[in-house]
């Protein structure tokens, strides 16, 4: 494995085409270290066989996506089941960070609704720390606040893991979703200086926009963001842990995944990796 | 003019087929007292015109829209030129308060387009001061960051007002653009203390969005706002001012105007009205 990619991840939903066995073996064979795994990946194969693949690939697991969509009236114990499975999922994959996406409004109350996330996160902490398992809180672009995640900001993010341990709660700094944020720079050095980035992920904002927000994200240097900016900011916040590349574009899902796999290794070499 | 009514203004962009002499007499003709106005719908008959047609039919104007995108590399001065002229415009219309919408990022350096924004807002300060015109500066939803507006939340309005006197420069609350911040209370708070708050506009935020975020701005109670609770905010800062209802969606502009009229009304008596 080159040095030049000891870092770099890829999330199995950048080529989603492919299942988890294709996936494994095309980022062991491009000379990548790691994946990002989605839980319908893993389901299909089942957990075991999941990881006996991934580790016999020599490959480690980013993260797990996704734990999360805490934020329902009704559904409260069906949603913490299944996310105490996710958990154990991660646990057994060997993922040390377990992507949370919040889940959105399920009426118009939201402050309510993100005091209900923060109930459901305080009952989910023990179980996941007890299986050295870290709950990766995810702020989503303000886009995606009604239908995907109540938590809209990296400072929300952070203070929703405030009351635990930065070894049981931390926060993702994903590009698309932070970018705009007035203070950026301020929050990912704090997020570093607590020890809570769980975990970098990467992909650019189009302009103009997909007309579905959530495939609008680009290969990195399609859009507007500066990675340079942005990887200098979590470099310096002493973050040194994988950058994983998730991309959700029906284009690229559409093209073969080896080539979208050697377009991500030369623009994370060109755009991410000189600021690391 | 019926008291219920009595802060409730139509914005012309919500019943965009009109032209400005029908919107103005719709709007007498409905009870309301105020109208928002779109430089274009000014130029269509010339601002003296303008002037005299809302002041004859007992209306005042709430607000001008808009000057700002200042945010350019090469047309600063000709961005600066089209702002003096919206200035003097709001200046003889009676427009106590120009909306600026500060503009896109012409480039990847967002930190670079946000400092440009506010050495051009210094310039034009004590124009607009010197003529009675606030600066109202409108944080716009971050989904609109990089081709619209790099003012993407009231603090970073706040703190682009801040080296200025609050009778020059303030902010607009929009509660499509700001119902989703984790900070919104305390940031409003803060701005009906400085006294800042220049505009408390409405709409709702539809889901699922319209396919271009720009016209998925709905009547409110269409959509997942909580107005009562973003009105009481607003009252409680202390804000006493007009009321605007900004829509753009192709099915509001489809509609006949006067029906329009009438359920921005009664939706304006149920939904904010209890709470101001």
């Amino acid at each position: 494995m080159s040095a030049t990619f000891s870092r770099l991840s890829l999330n199995t939903m950048t080529t989603k085409s492919w299942n988890l066995r294709q996936a494994v073996e095309a980022t062991a064979a491009a000379g990548l270290p790691a994946v990002g795994l989605w839980r319908d990946r893993v389901a299909e194969v089942g957990v075991d066989v999941a990881s006996k693949l991934v580790h016999d690939n020599g490959l480690r697991v980013s993260s797990l996506c996704r734990g999360g969509f805490l934020t329902g009236i009704e559904d409260g114990e069906h949603a913490l089941d299944d996310n105490r499975r996710a958990i154990d999922e991660a646990a057994t994959l060997g993922a040390p960070e377990l992507i949370m996406v919040a889940g959105g409004i399920p009426d118009r109350d939201l402050p309510g609704t993100r005091a209900r996330l923060a109930d459901r996160i305080a009952t989910l902490v023990p179980y996941a720390a007890e299986r050295d398992v870290r709950l990766a809180l995810e702020p989503l672009h303000p886009v995606f606040c009604a239908d995907r995640a109540v938590i809209s900001t990296l400072g929300q993010a952070l203070a929703l893991a405030a009351p635990y341990p930065a070894s049981a709660v931390g926060v993702v700094v994903d590009t698309f979703h932070v970018w705009w944020d007035p203070d950026l720079a301020e929050l990912i050095a704090a997020a570093g200086a607590q020890g809570r980035i769980s975990s970098f992920q990467i992909c650019d904002w189009l302009v103009p926009m997909a007309a579905d927000p959530l495939v609008s994200r680009g290969m990195m240097g399609d859009g507007v963001i500066d990675f340079a900016a942005i990887a200098a900011l979590v470099s310096a916040a002493g973050y040194a842990g994988d950058v994983e590349v998730e991309i959700f574009n029906e284009e690229v899902w559409a093209a073969d995944g080896r080539a979208v796999l050697e377009t991500m290794k030369s623009r994370y070499r060109d755009l991410v990796l000189p600021a690391l």
